[in-house]
């Protein structure tokens, strides 16, 4: 089974749940959704859309758990809608003018209609949930695992934005707001897969690790990236990070030794011309190895907890690769 | 039954469901959804609470309907924080600043953290709703009332905000968007009620359609009172919805007259001094008699859709009690 194969049938199921908000007089409401997921407007197309590697695992770990991947559809579409609508609803709370390469849809459609198509993006990401054609109690079941992703989600969000008012935190503080933005939904979408495939407790739990783990390193891996990662690779300039002040693993590492690089952050906004150095001081003091080994660990963590969950057939190795590649951008 | 003796329960129901997004690091996310359920901080009090209207539609429906309306609570906390959520949303997309006599939360605390608040407390409203102890597939047939509910109130909000930027609009724009607005929540409202009864078909529809004319005749009558109604009895002063713009249903009707009234309202924003003037021409041109009687007819409908329904005990007593106090707010 080819992970490509599956994203024609991701994109159709999402399409239909889409089509439930449209409607003779809601066009531009369809519209606005559809062009935030990348179908419509001003450059629509695979590179607007995203790699959709939340539903992809969902469907890879439905069949490695032994199910028929396409009984997890709804909930393949459910988690992208919510992480669609999260990103909706992220880019007017960060001020964001783009994503993706094209205008975020607040610049386009002002404020209070972004807000209202991200509000109408979460009801059909609930309403895609419970379109699982499973037992009713198993559908009830997954609702409230996605119900978890979603406060978790909110509660993460709800530390990103409080901590941009601090200048600086301790290092724990790092692990209840990443596992709420990230780990929380990929958590939810190896959980999903498992029980659509009626996989119970033990192999449920593993799988679950797995997404939650899976979520940490590639956080962890994003932050490393985004102070010392190759401009070529990543796509935005490196060291952008420190520039905006991002609350990251490798800073409050940085901010924890109270070394110079503490002693400069601490004075305030940084310039563009003393990023290089900085950055060159942090690995110096021991913050890129660190986030690189704190990786690595959680890297070892997912992938034993996924073989834990004993996952089979060729979903078990396209699970396995979906994950290096995740973990693994710089290779 | 008296009703209030149902709002002690609600409070309690809505704790329990609000106490889910509390923890060590997000009393601060909980604490602005207690402030604007109006139980936290300056000037919280019956006053700010608001008269939890919805969830007691939902519980003495279940009551009429032959139920316990203490199973029909998580329903009832359920689309209470639904409203919530879109109070909390329309109040940054309208851009005001007080709600009830307090700053709203974006005020507070600005629209990030408010934008993801009420995103909190939507998740919440839909976590309520299947915390329902009834067999899963009556909840999952709850859920879906609900979700429905939730999409038509993004449809009717989408059209609320593109219709300020229209001078204006032909009648028939009207009621899809107030449909949206008020009747979708007090439909399911009611039709919740019905469902944790166990009420089957035609009796489930009627109660749909009573709690579908009465969000449609109370708006209507909302409407009236915006323009000719008491400051004393409303609270807000009288004309305001003229000063404001507001595209309520003797404004469209007027419109469609294209006599002196719309001659002027074409011509660009109302002062406050010719508001009188203004709102006296447009009862002269009959808009007014228009308002009073297309309330008067979906009062009738919703009464007599009630009766269809044949609600039982005091509880049809109280039902009908409240559809009258919402109704006849002039009396």
């Amino acid at each position: 089974m080819l992970t490509t194969d599956l994203l024609p049938p991701i994109e159709n199921e999402m399409r239909r749940v889409l089509a439930l908000a449209d409607g003779e007089r809601y066009h531009l409401l369809h519209h606005m959704m559809a062009y935030h997921l990348g179908w419509e407007g001003e450059g629509a197309g695979p590179e607007a859309t995203g790699k959709r590697v939340r539903p992809v695992l969902v469907l890879l770990t439905a069949a490695a758990a032994g199910g028929d991947w396409r009984a997890a559809l709804p909930a393949a579409a459910a988690v992208e809608l919510l992480h669609n609508f999260s990103l909706i609803h992220d880019d007017i709370e960060d001020n964001s003018p783009t994503r993706r390469g094209r205008p975020t849809l607040w610049k386009l459609w002002g404020i209070p209609q972004a807000i209202n198509t991200g509000d109408a993006m979460f009801t059909l990401a609930h309403t895609a949930i419970i379109r699982l054609k499973l037992p009713p109690e198993r559908v009830l079941e997954a609702a409230e695992v996605f119900q978890r992703a979603c406060l978790r989600l909110t509660q993460g969000q709800f530390l990103d934005i409080a901590y941009e008012q601090e200048r600086s935190l301790p290092l724990t503080a790092y692990w209840p707001m990443v596992s709420g933005k990230t780990a929380a939904l990929l958590a939810a979408c190896t959980e999903l897969g498992a029980l659509c495939a009626g996989a119970g407790g033990e192999i449920r739990a593993a799988y679950r690790e797995f997404g939650e783990k899976l979520g940490l390193a590639f956080q962890a891996l994003d932050d490393e990236l985004g102070i010392w990662g190759d401009e070529a690779r990543t796509g935005k300039s490196a060291a952008s990070d420190l520039l905006e002040g991002k609350k990251s693993l490798p800073v409050l590492y940085g901010l924890e030794r109270k070394g110079e690089f503490a002693r400069r952050w601490m004075a305030g906004p940084l310039t563009a011309e003393e990023i290089p150095a900085l950055a060159a001081q942090l690995e110096t003091e021991g913050a890129r190895g660190y986030t690189q080994d704190t990786a690595a660990r959680l890297t070892d963590e997912a992938l034993s907890a996924l073989e834990r969950a004993r996952p089979r057939g060729e979903a078990a190795e396209a699970l396995r690769a979906l994950a290096l590649r995740l973990l693994k951008r710089r290779a």
